[in-house]
C-alpha cells in the first residue's frame, strides 16, 4: 500500500482513516489481461516514464493526452461497423413510415438484409441510409433512440450486447492511463452522436472527450423550447487525414499517446508520435480468428496495410491479441 | 480552516502536515471583487445550491458545465473587437511582402488605419483581412505569432497588454466555480486558435476547453513532419444560432450556466437555462463609461438589446458593471 503522506507507526489510531485521506491498496496488477511480453512492457515503460518527475521524459499532468480509436480498438467491428448495424435496424423499425422502401434501393436491400446489395451502391448508398436514419430529428430524441438500442440490441455473432463486445485489455489500460492522470479521448470514424450515449459508462471516457464523425445541426424551437435538429448534411468525416484535425479541434494540444487498430488511425499515430519529447504508438493487431476475428491487409473493415509497415518501421508497438491478451471480452452481464 | 478529514486534536505533531493532505485556509471571500448585492448573491445561492448533495437541485460534479462568451464578458471588446486589431497589425507586419496592397480596399483602408474604410467593406471586406492574416500558415506558426503579438501589443485605450485587458470579477468567478467542481469553458465568436494561446494562463481555462470560430485545416506534410496547414475556409462561425451548435459539438452535455455580454450569447443562454434542473444565465451590463465602456442596446460592438429584454422577463442576473464590481481590471504586471 502506498500511500501520500507518511504517518508516524506510532500512532494506529489513524490507521482506519487511511481510505479517508487518499490512501488506497494498488490492485496488483493494472494490466491484469495482459501477458507479460514486449507490449505491455512497452505500455509500462511509457507510462512510468512521463510520469516521472526526475526523469528526462517526465510529461505534465496537463499535456498527458491520449487518444483511442473506437471500432476495433475498443470495441469490435466485425462482421460490420457497429454503426452500421444500427442503421439496418433502424431502417427496419422506420419502414412502415415509409412503404416506398420496398421497392427503392438501398432500403430494399436493407430491409431485405441483403448486405451485398446494400454494400453494391457505395459510399452514396450508405451515406443515404445514414441520413435517413440519423436525421430530422433531435439531438436529444437520437440519444434517446441509440440508448434504447444499445440496451436491448445484440450482436449476431455472439449474441452480447454491443456495449459488451469491447475490449478487456483496452479496458484496463484506458483506467490505467487515466489512474497516472492522463486524459483520455476516443476518436472515431463513428458518430459523435452515436458514441456519446455509451462511452461514459462504458469506457469511462465523458461526452466532452468524444470526437467523431458529426452532421450539421441547427438551433430551433420546438413546443416553446430550444432544440438542436439533426440535419442531413455531412459536418466532419472523422477518418485518416480528418483524425488530426478534429483532434486539434476539439483538444488544441496534440496527444502524447495514440491507439488504432486500422490504416483510418495512421494519421492520427503519425501527427501524435511526430510531437518531440516521450511519445507512444499502438496498433491493435486482430490476429485471433478463435476468440475474436483475424484480419489485416486485405480487410474491408479495419484494414491494416500501409500501417503495419510504418508501425514495424518506426517501432511502434502492435499487439498480438491472441498472444497478448488472456482475455478478449468482459464477462457477460 | 475546513479539512475533510478530522483528526484527534491530541496528536499535535501532526498539524504540520495539514497541508499535505489537502487541508487548506479557505479564502474570506472568493468573489472579492464583486459588492454585496443581488448579482453576488444570485451567484453565491446558485453554487450552493447545485453543490449540497442533501438538496433538491444537487448536480452531480460531472454535469457542472459553465460557459463563458469571451469579447465583453471575459475580456474587454472596445473600441473593436482585439482579434481585429490583431488582423490589422498583422496586415502592417506582411505589408512588404504584398505592395499590392497598398493600392487595393480593404487592405489599403487597413494600412492607413482608415477603420471606416475597412468596415465600409462589409463582411466580406473583414473576411479578407481574416484570410490574409490568419491563413496559410500551419496551426503551430499561428499560434507562435498570436502568442508574440499578445506579449507585446498594447491598447490603444489603456496601454495595457490585451491580456491584463481581461475583468477581475470574472476571474475570480472561474475560480469559484472551479473551486466547486464546475469544468470551465470559452466558447467565443473569436477563433478557437486565437484564444488557445491565452486561456490556459490568463483564465486557467486549457485549450481543451475553448470553444470558437474556426476555418478549414489540412494535414500535411513539411520538410518530413507531419503539420496542420490553415485554410482559407471557413468551417464554424460560433455565434448566435451557432454557440449551441457549437457547445453540443465540443460538450455533448447541456451546461448548466451561462454567461454572455450581447445578443450574440442569447441563444446559448437561452438553450442552457431551458434545460431541465437548476439552471444560472448571466449578462454582463457595460454600464461603467469612466472605469471600462458604457453600452448595449444600439452598440455595433456588443450590442445588447433583444437578450436585454429576455433578461427580464426570464429573471437572468443582470450584473451592472458599474455599481455591482469594486474593480474592473486586474492590477498591471
Amino acid at each position: 500500500m502506498q500511500c501520500f503522506i507518511a504517518l508516524p507507526k506510532w500512532v494506529p489510531v489513524l490507521a482506519i482513516s487511511f481510505s479517508a485521506i487518499g490512501c488506497s491498496a494498488a490492485p496488483d496488477d493494472p494490466l491484469s489481461s495482459w501477458n507479460d511480453g514486449a507490449s505491455k512492457q512497452a505500455i509500462v515503460e511509457f507510462v512510468e516514464s512521463v510520469t516521472d518527475t526526475a526523469g528526462p521524459d517526465f510529461v505534465p499532468s496537463a499535456e498527458r493526452i491520449a487518444v483511442f480509436d473506437n471500432d476495433g480498438t475498443l470495441w469490435a467491428e466485425q462482421p460490420i461497423y457497429f454503426q452500421l448495424i444500427f442503421v439496418l435496424d433502424r431502417i427496419k423499425t422506420l419502414a412502415p413510415k415509409h412503404p416506398e422502401w420496398s421497392t427503392t434501393q438501398p432500403f430494399k436491400a436493407a430491409l431485405e438484409g441483403d448486405m451485398q446489395g446494400v454494400l453494391a451502391g457505395g459510399k452514396h448508398a450508405l451515406l443515404e441510409l445514414l441520413m435517413a436514419t440519423h436525421t430530422g430529428i433531435t439531438e436529444s430524441e437520437f440519444s434517446t433512440i441509440v440508448s434504447e438500442w444499445l440496451a436491448t440490441a445484440r450482436h449476431p455473432g455472439t449474441g452480447r450486447l454491443y456495449s459488451e463486445m469491447v475490449y478487456q485489455p483496452m479496458l484496463e489500460l484506458l483506467s490505467y492511463l487515466r489512474a497516472n492522470d492522463f486524459k483520455t479521448y476516443t476518436t472515431s470514424g463513428g458518430g459523435i452522436s452515436f458514441m456519446r450515449p455509451f462511452t461514459e459508462a462504458v469506457y469511462g471516457i465523458p461526452p466532452e472527450q468524444v470526437i467523431g464523425s458529426s452532421i450539421k445541426a441547427r438551433y430551433d424551437y420546438r413546443d416553446g423550447s430550444p432544440v438542436l435538429v439533426r440535419l442531413p448534411e455531412l459536418f466532419f468525416f472523422d477518418d485518416k487525414e480528418g483524425k488530426p484535425v478534429a483532434i486539434n479541434h476539439h483538444i488544441g494540444r496534440r496527444p502524447i499517446a495514440a491507439f488504432g487498430n486500422s490504416d483510418g488511425d495512421l494519421q492520427m499515430l503519425q501527427w501524435t508520435c511526430a510531437g518531440d519529447g516521450a511519445r507512444f504508438c499502438l496498433y491493435v493487431h486482430h490476429t485471433d480468428a478463435e476468440r475474436e476475428w483475424s484480419y489485416d491487409r486485405d480487410s474491408h473493415i479495419g484494414g491494416l496495410d500501409k500501417g503495419l509497415d510504418q508501425a514495424r518501421e518506426d517501432g511502434w508497438t502492435v499487439v498480438d491479441m491472441k498472444n497478448d491478451w488472456t482475455t478478449i471480452f468482459p464477462p457477460k452481464k
